[in-house]
């Protein structure tokens, strides 16, 4: 069953990973695992997407740094991103997925968002409450959630 | 711990699902769960990354029709692609992932190659062997492996 926005949006910000696709103008696309949150700032309109953003952040462990980097250089010459949550298992009854494709933008370490994207971060990676990410924070918005599910679901997650 | 091109293509080939990002020329990246065979032809050769290509099918399932027409515009305007196997867990000590950027093409059914990937899918995903993929093939070739462990692995997997 295909999700509507809304199921989408919420089988996707329940999930602890997703993958982030970018790709600079006419470049290569490239996809990482990233932590992430959803702010669901206007959860409760009527448009269910518009008021969302999706947060993630680079932190500075060495082995981030070079991909860190890939990304942010494709998103500052294309804002378009794709972020997907999914769920594999050897029973296809259970699979599904949600995307969110959107438009993203860098924040760094001191700017308020970039605050606000952390602490949104450590409320769902306690990992993240002792040492907080300090690279910068990407916020994806204007987003167009997508999905599906093998089964309907019993109840959402 | 970075892995080399010998232990990503290792622990990627082992994965049951990947992520698949393509993009069109100029335009914004896609990223798509995808079932997949990695077909090891040299594996022993030098060059470890330099004979594997990655495989993956399009099914015929409704589901999968427009997310499948998207992904092969997208290939067939900019071959480049970007494909992700990762583990997440909660104790970031397990976490890990392997990524493979390559160039991709399109083979449809009736052709060898096609007959050789679903063969590959089938091997790993019992599902085809009931109901093979009858949609276009996509072979990614030119492969180019990296991939990260948080800690060092007793053994393969």
């Amino acid at each position: 069953m295909r999700f509507n926005s809304e199921q989408a949006m919420r089988w996707f910000a329940r999930a602890r990973v997703a993958r982030l696709a970018t790709s600079g103008l006419g470049g290569p696309p490239l996809v990482v695992p990233v932590t992430f949150a959803v702010t669901r700032a206007r959860l409760d309109a009527v448009d269910h997407s518009g008021g969302a953003s999706i947060v993630t952040a680079v932190d500075h462990k060495p082995k981030r740094t070079r991909t860190g980097l890939r990304r942010l250089r494709d998103i500052l010459a294309n804002p378009a991103v794709s972020l997907l949550a999914d769920h594999y298992d050897d029973d296809w009854a259970q699979l599904w997925w949600a995307r969110a494709d959107g438009l993203a933008r860098i924040v760094l370490a001191g700017e308020r968002e970039h605050t606000q994207a952390v602490g949104a971060l450590a409320a769902r990676y306690p990992q993240y409450q002792i040492l907080p990410p300090s690279g910068p924070a990407i916020i994806v918005s204007h987003l167009r959630w997508s999905g599906w599910a093998a089964a309907a679901p019993d109840e959402d997650p």
